[in-house]
């Protein structure tokens, strides 16, 4: 009997600019997705989920979605993907544990370094993937995707910063392919630890340039002074990965800027959060990096003054 | 017979907020001061000088002014006070000349390190002295300036890098000597280079994160994350003069912060000029000091990230 992957009962939980396209897509691809929804649900009910994508545009009804108002009526999953904000971990230990009754995985979509301990604290740390999205996404409206450029997932086993690299799992392979075989250009990776630290090589200075800056990334990678600080903001990055025994590849900074050179105009998340007055993920790209390359003995000075800045800002905006 | 020091004649170049405060108090003192006005001219030609001080109020009638709208009508003085913008420096060619044809000096009241090459490349560098001014002032209105704190100048001859300091000479003690009879709080210094590294440890973070957060000097030093950032930037600094071989006082960072605490509500120089849309004066108050600092065998990885902050928002702000 051959092993139907399509039987892999998906849970999206934050159904934003990327739960809400990878979810869409699994559901386009006939798989069971329940959708966990808040300020969407009413809206998606009656008009369904719409993506409207570089890929190809495409609209779910809402008769064929699976739609859910509470975590609790959430049913046990093989696989609950998390898209939510690392800012709203707080609310992870009501969310997590009816999809994940069944001993299902939990796939942490979120920005950052370290990002699935807090997964791994309710689940087990045994049953936490972690994944890395390289995408250009936005959510335009209620049930509304907007997926511009890019779209790949790096995932991997989530371990412990102590612990060697898990390698390639088969229950790893396997959900790699299922979300291949729904068009997500997802890959895996032996060691998610190296995979982060090569993501914040571009969120640290994009996300936190184009908040200070108030600018968007074509025009700091257009303007020579802070496409110079942006490469020497990834150098810090690059050694604090190699003090935590994570050589990267040696032309990783050239490579980012110029995939960030080819990048449509794109506001960075943090920008995007900043702007509409939500709480940035300064823990999960600046604080939780900062801390790693400390425990492996350097400091990071620019990422450091630019996470000070941050901070600043962070604060008038909470309190306005 | 007495050496009357009040035959000292000024001439006051720049009389903005720094020098339309010392030259008006020179002239209130009796002392010759002849001012190069421009924008300024017609109305101090007809309502005088006007001085608003937290140490007293005054106001210069028209009638006992010495006013220049042409450089070249100045007569020679013997004390030339530059109050010019460094970022104006290119003028300095056509400025010059007329009030030093008798060989008098230029005092340097200009921001930054190194500002007085520019001027010594005009009149020898055997004919400039210096001087770090720590003031709150503005000029709120042609012929109008407003002092709100502070009023120190630590000045002293001026001496290339590769040379040892030039110690108090006589002429530097009377030219203090006769300012502090006018009532300004001027004081020689024996090194003029580490006077210019012990300022650039304020006016560096706060000239600098002030633009670059649109704060003001008070929020900054409110903030824990901004008050421990510019303490981290003072450090950069303190090792930079350190390694150019001036050994700055131990609690200089300390001091800093404590005097900047106490410091009344006020807009840094750069935040007015950025915020008016004026040139910010990055060349004399960063690009220099690191470019001294590159010469000593070290780097300020926080002032670099800040000054390309800067070059980014200055050539938005001169586009626009």
């Amino acid at each position: 009997m051959e092993i139907e992957v399509n039987l892999i009962r998906y849970c999206v939980i934050g159904a934003g600019a990327l739960g809400g396209l990878y979810g869409g897509m699994l559901a386009r691809a006939g798989r069971e997705v329940h959708f966990l929804l808040n300020s969407d649900y009413d809206h998606a009910r009656v008009h369904g989920w719409r993506v409207d994508s570089v890929r190809g545009d495409f609209h779910l009804p809402a008769e064929s979605l699976h739609l859910h108002r509470d975590a609790k009526s959430l049913p046990p999953c093989d696989v609950t993907i998390l898209g939510l904000k690392s800012t709203r971990n707080d609310l992870l230990a009501e969310l997590l544990p009816a999809p994940t009754a069944g001993g299902g995985v939990v796939l942490c979509l979120q920005n950052g370094l370290h990002s699935e301990a807090d997964s791994a604290a309710i689940v087990g740390q045994d049953r936490v993937l972690g994944g890395c999205c390289f995408l250009c996404s936005n959510k335009v409206g209620p049930g509304h995707i907007r997926h511009i450029d890019y779209g790949r997932i790096l995932m991997g086993e989530f371990t412990p910063a102590s612990q060697p690299p898990a390698g390639i799992t088969p229950r790893l392979k396997t959900i790699a392919d299922d979300l291949r075989a729904a068009g997500i250009d997802a890959n895996a990776t032996s060691d998610l630890w190296a995979a982060r630290w090569r993501k914040l090589m571009w969120n640290i200075p994009f996300n936190g340039l184009s908040v200070v800056l108030n600018a968007s990334t074509r025009d700091l990678i257009d303007t020579p002074a802070t496409e110079s600080l942006a490469a020497s903001i990834m150098q810090e990055v690059y050694d604090a990965a190699s003090a935590c025994g994570r050589l990267l590849p040696a032309d990783a900074i050239e490579t980012t800027l110029e995939h960030t050179r080819d990048m449509v105009p794109y506001d960075s998340s943090m920008r995007l959060d900043f702007l509409a007055k939500r709480p940035m993920e300064l823990s999960a790209i600046f604080a939780a990096p900062i801390a790693a390359a400390h425990a492996g003995g350097i400091r990071m000075p620019q990422v450091e003054a630019l996470h000070q800045q941050l901070q600043f800002l962070d604060r008038l905006s909470n309190e306005s």
